[in-house]
This record gives structure tokens, sequence and C-alpha cells, in this order.
């Protein structure tokens, strides 16, 4: 007996799910109890370079979403309320789903995930993450023996390929935005990838699955890399760093068991870091955990292959859990959470910083600047001053670790002194 | 109800088992539904840092494997012979089998498969490869909808301490590895690590689970570390590359379907290649596959917490199962290998060519080398004359690609040639 799969979408992951299940040879032998039954489409009758029956397809997603005949929908429409309204359908007809959808599951899941669990139904979202890395499994299954510490990635192809560029070139921000939107690696409408949101979503999923807690989207601090500019990735290299927009997630320090620090901004991160050498639109996360100590995943995190890839790697599990047993719930596969997690201000946060500061030149400014941290507890690992020109200089300062608070009242002071200029730049910085 | 388990050996991974069974707050629920019943050791009276009843030790281990009341038997004594029999006890016994052991499974797995898939019990075997680094997973589910086209890692984390040392400190490889040996990251018999014999076990695995077949340890060429010099590090450092000892799996270029290129040797790595970060005790492994393209996992090889973190993570895996079905097998966790690969033979293998000669330095050596290479129908990259010495020479020649056998003979006439003191070094090399 197969399995009928509904598919909603038909765009580029939707069409590479069709194409592994349509050519099964050499891929695991589960495939074979998979049917595509449906197939949900806006324009039915375009030309597709999928062999698919024209008799499945239908613009009418919602019969697909409560068709009794189906058993696993998949979601691949893309957006947040249809698909929500969608899965939701799905859930409730007793369809197990899975999904691509970021932005909904970081936005929808507590809704989702308790119908899911009323209804004893699996709702699967490793391609909702990172693509092809089987970074969800890892933290729902792999890593279940582990207190997990944190979780920290490059979780978006698009700003890892922009500042990648930036090192390489020399370049900054604007043209090499404007040329990664022609070829295909950033969107008319770059805003959800270059000011860190598309990040964020994603990170809400790893954290809660990480730390066992529901996260609210708009408790993610989040910062995109529209600032960064050429010289401070020059000021970069010359000490060691590589500028990367990173998601992190972590207890805090101070008070493990109650609060979270999650947040997505851009870091200066040492080049023998692990996540220093991931170039271009590959997508990594690092996950530390007790007693594992330091595990990194990475492989492509877009792309029609590999999110595919994860797809079918979710219809597969539930497959072989329904074929095994129809009707308990497997539970490492299913979703528990019932809080949600007390997140961290970013205010309270701990923090090394790298700022740029452009000042007159002239005698004292670094004494002034370094009392004026000194004064709000805020230590200082180095301060250089370089580039005069017309009477100005750069100073790159670096901070040892201090509460972001106490930095930015500090930075604030400090932009109100005479000799200051302006402060183009703040980034926070990972220990070497 | 709590699932029964039963603990054969408590040493650095066992402990590591224990430890975290009994200190579950922040782990996965279902460790709540797990309870070491017995564990059996070789002296029970030993002071231990675990915190277990002393009347649930025993020394006799049959009596675990063949206990009715014990759900899963966890092997971690080692050694081949007696931990086969042991979990065959088991299996035979009905019951589901985590181990650790990649001896064993390397060696009797065709036997152990076919017994568990006959009585309908799981053998898990993630703890046995790559320590916490959830690569079966991996293989088994997480990329069930890829064509696998190679297998490719740093799966001995001793020969990656040592060849890393000898980059960063230009040493020689016996003080090395006498250094290693006394802080406890060698044997006292180092044969298995640095002879490779440990990473075939391994890559007979993983290939087995790539491609499907089983693989017989004996058809794996496999070729050790020893005679890497600190001349040679300095060369290939010269040129971009690191030599590390790589396994290889992969299907051959020329006949796809009909067979497996598989070997162990050092590889001469490019500098840019993901492999070439991998430092230390790390291990790491590369997945190429279709449609997913390139994934990457890197962690710790080894150590009690993390090959524990894998044991538990397979016993979690058992008891969700279990708990949710226990009569039906999933199917993504068991093994349905019926075959063995048909084995490319290292002769036939096509391959890139780092040697190292030591020659009189006279004219028309150089010419005399590259046309015995070229009659073998081997053509060249580069050939670099260095370090005059005492009037002899040290030459390095890269290959293009080319059949291993005729690069063999080339090489076994250019040794016969007059002005051919000796060939110190041939190591195999991956394109840039």
């Amino acid at each position: 007996m197969a399995f009928k799969i509904g598919l909603l979408g038909l765009g580029t992951v939707g069409s590479g799910v069709a194409k592994i299940l349509l050519d099964r040879q050499g891929r695991h032998p589960l495939l074979g109890e998979m049917e595509i039954t449906r197939v949900g489409v806006r324009s039915p009758d375009k030309p597709r370079d999928v062999d698919l029956p024209q008799n499945i397809f239908t613009t009418d997603l919602e019969a697909i979403a409560t068709d009794p005949a189906i058993d696993i929908v998949v979601e691949l429409i893309g957006g947040t309320d249809r698909a929500y309204k969608l899965i939701m359908q799905a859930i409730n007809h007793g369809k197990h789903v899975v999904t691509a959808n970021k932005a909904v599951i970081a936005r929808y899941g507590a809704e989702i995930f308790t119908a899911a669990k009323e209804k004893g139904v699996y709702v699967m979202i490793e391609a909702a993450v990172c693509g092809g890395i089987p970074v969800i499994q890892a933290l729902k299954q792999a890593l279940g023996a582990n207190r997990i510490k944190s979780v920290m990635g490059i979780v978006n192809g698009t700003t890892n390929y922009i500042l990648t560029r930036m090192h390489r070139e020399g370049g900054d921000f604007e043209p090499i935005l404007a040329e990664a939107q022609k070829l295909g690696y950033a969107e008319a409408d770059p805003t959800a990838d270059v000011d860190g949101l598309d990040a964020a979503d994603k990170m809400a999923i790893l954290a809660s699955l990480a730390f066992g807690d529901r996260i609210k989207l708009e408790d993610i601090y989040c910062e995109g890399i529209r600032q960064i500019t050429s010289t401070d990735i020059a000021f970069a290299d010359e000490m060691g760093y590589v500028i990367k927009l990173l998601g992190i997630a972590q207890h805090t320090e101070t008070a493990r068991e109650t609060a979270l620090d999650i947040r997505v901004h851009p870091v200066m991160v040492p080049t023998s870091h692990a996540l220093a050498s991931i170039h271009g639109v590959t997508n990594a996360v690092r996950i530390e955990g007790e007693p594992i100590g330091e595990l990194v995943l990475s492989g492509p995190g877009a792309g029609s292959g590999a999110t595919a890839s994860a797809v079918v790697a979710d219809i597969i599990n539930v497959v072989a859990t329904l074929r095994a047993n129809p009707s308990n719930i497997n539970l490492t596969m299913g979703c528990t959470h019932q809080h949600y997690a007390k997140v961290q201000s970013i205010a309270d946060s701990i923090n090394l910083f790298y700022v740029r500061l452009v000042v007159l030149n002239q005698p004292g400014v670094i004494g002034a600047i370094g009392t004026c941290f000194g004064q709000h507890k805020v230590s200082l690992e180095s301060i250089v001053q370089k580039h005069i020109h017309d009477g100005m200089a750069s100073i790159a300062v670096i901070t040892q670790k201090c509460q972001e608070s106490n930095f930015r009242n500090a930075l604030k002071e400090i932009g109100e002194l005479n000799a200051i200029d302006s402060i183009p730049t703040v980034i926070r910085l990972l220990a070497a």
C-alpha cells in the first residue's frame, strides 16, 4: 500500500521533491511506498519539467488539505497566512504535515504543534531551517542525550554570500547586494535576508528545539548587515577576524536556568573558529552540548535539491513510522513544548565589542574614550588609532566582556564628546 | 513502564552512558523511561565514579545477554569475538542491541543484521563510527532521499592529531607518536590507528550504509601514515596542501553501477577543502549526494562524553519506537543489505599522485622521469627540483589523473634508473 501525498506548491522545492519521488532508484527503499496523489498549484496548465499526470493538478489547495484520501500534506507554497490556514486544515483533518515554511513555524509553531498533538499527527520541519542540513533531526533525536549549551550558526546564505564577497573583493555592501540580486542570490526586496529577519525565524525554531521552550519572534534581538563597510572588514582582517551574520542562542552565563540569550547580528569571528571558514551561500550550525562537546553541521542552506532532500527525509520518517505503527506518535518526532522561554533582553547580555570611531586628530582623544568606557565598567582589550586623513583619525576599540547596557551608555557619552565626529560601526565579537 | 537496560562494560564509554541516564534533567524526556537494570563488568568491587547500586553488578555477561527481563543490551566491552558472541546471544533472546563496537560490526555486520532482521530487533551502531557525530543517522535517515556519490572523511582522531602536530611543529612521525602515546592520544600498540585499520573498520560501516551493500574488510585498500615525513609536509605546505589520513568510498567514475572504490590512505588535501581545516582529534565526514550536494559533519570522534552521547541517542530511538509500537520494525532504523559490494581493486582506481624522489643531481634526470611517466600514459601536472645537497636533489612530481597501475608501473621503471637514489614518498592527492 502506498502512502498518498498531497503537494501544495510546485515551485523550486516542490519540483525538486517530485523529481526525487519520480526517480527512486538508488534512494531509500521506502520511496517505493509513496505516491504523489494530488498537486495544488496556481496555474495547472503551466508547462513544467516534472512528469506528473495532468489530472492530479488542481488550483483548490483546500480540497487537498481536507481530502480524506491524502495521508501526508506537503506544504511548499511559502508565505504565512494562507500556508498557516492550510496546515491547520490538514492537521484538523488528521493528516501529517511536512513543511519547508520557516516563517509559518516561527510565527505559529505554538498553535500548529498544539493542534498536531491533539490530533496525533506529525508536523515535520527539517526543510524549514538550513535546507538540506539535518539540524532539526540532530536537535530532536541525535543530541537527545545532551544538555544543549548553545546553538550558533550561519543560517542565511544571502548575507553570507554578500559578506564573503565583501571580504574577498574589499567591496562595499550596496554594490555587492545589487550584484547578488542580479545573480539570483538575493531577492528584489532583500529586507528579510539582509536585516536578519529570515535568520531570526530560523533561530526561533532552532532555539525552541534546543532548549525545550517556545520562543516569541519579537523577543529575538535582530540586527542586519547594512551597516558593515569595507573599512570594518579590512580592520577585522588585520586583527585576524572575519565578519559573519550569526544567529546565537545560549543559556545566559549568570542565570542558566532562567533566561535564554537569543539574537541575530553581525559578529567578528576569529579566523580559527569553525564558522569562519564557511563561505558563500553555505550554511553551518555549531551546537555545543554536554557531554558531546562541539558539533558542526554544514552544507547547502537553500536551493531546490537540498531543500527537497530535507522534505523527502521528513516524508520517509513519517512513512516509516506510520508503516510500523499508524496509531501512536513517536516521541522523537513530535514536539512537546508548552511554555514560552524567558528571553534575556539584549541590554542585559554580555558581549565583547568592536567599535570604530572617527575622531578629530588631537591629543587626549584616546584618553577621553578610555576613561569614559572605564567609568561605565567597560574594560578595553585594545584601542588603536589609524588612517589619519584631513585632520580626522579612525580609532578601532575592542572591549573585554561587558554588559551591553554599560557599553551602550558609555558609547552614548563618548558620542557627545567634542572630539568625536561619528561612530560608524559597532560589531559584537567572539573571543579568539 | 521503564525500559530495562543491561549494560555490558562500564569503562570510559559505559560510565559516560550511566552518568547521562542518572542525571536526566535538561535532556530528552524519554530518558525518564529507561532504567539500568544490570551491569556486567570484570571487577564488580572496583570503586567507580558512577552512582549505581552494588547489587546490579555481575561478572556474568551472558546472564545479562539472555536475561528475559532486559529489553535493550548495550555492548561496550570492545574487542571482537566475545562481544560478537554476546551481541548474537542478546539478539537470539529477542533483545535490541546498542553497540559502540566498530570492529565487531565491520567484521560480523552481515551475521548480526541478518539475525536481527530474523528476530525483529534493532541493532543500533551510531557510536561505532566517529563518536558523537550523527553520521550513521544521516546515512540511514536524513539523507534517505539522496543517491550518495561519495563519503570521505577524517575518521581517526589519533592520526589526525599526529599529522596536525607534524604540520604545526615541522616534526617527524616517530617522536610525535611517542608524545601522543604519553598524552593518551595514541595506544601503546598504535598499529590499529597509524596503519589505518581502525579507519578501514569505520569506512566499511559507512560505505555499507551509503551504498546499500555489505563490504568485506579485506577488500578495503589500506595504507597508514608511518611513511609521512616532515619533508613531505613542508612540500605539501608550499604547494597549498595539508596531508590528512582519509577514508574514501565512492562509485567509480567509469562503471558507476558495478564497482565501489573504497580505501584508506594519506591524501594531500588542498587547504581550501572542507576537510583541510579539521585539526587535532576532531573527526569530520563529507558526504556528497544527489540532490543535496555536499554535507559536512564534524565533531569529537571519540571520548567518554561524545561516544556516550551517541549510545544514548540510539537508546532513545529504540525506546521511542518500542513505546509507540513494540511489534513492527521501523525501516529507517533497520538494515536490509543482503549482497556484498563489488569493490574495485586499488590498481584500477583513478588518482592524482604526489611523489618525492631523491636523485643524482645530473643533467637529463627530469627528462628521463618525465619520459618514463609518459610512456605509461601518466601525464604530469608539475615536476620541481629542490634541496640540492651533497650532489643529490629532491624532486617533487605531481601527476594528473591516471590509473593507479599505470602509475605504479612507471614508478617501478623509474626506480631502476641509474640516476635515482630512492623514492621515499608517494601520496595520493585531491584536485584543488
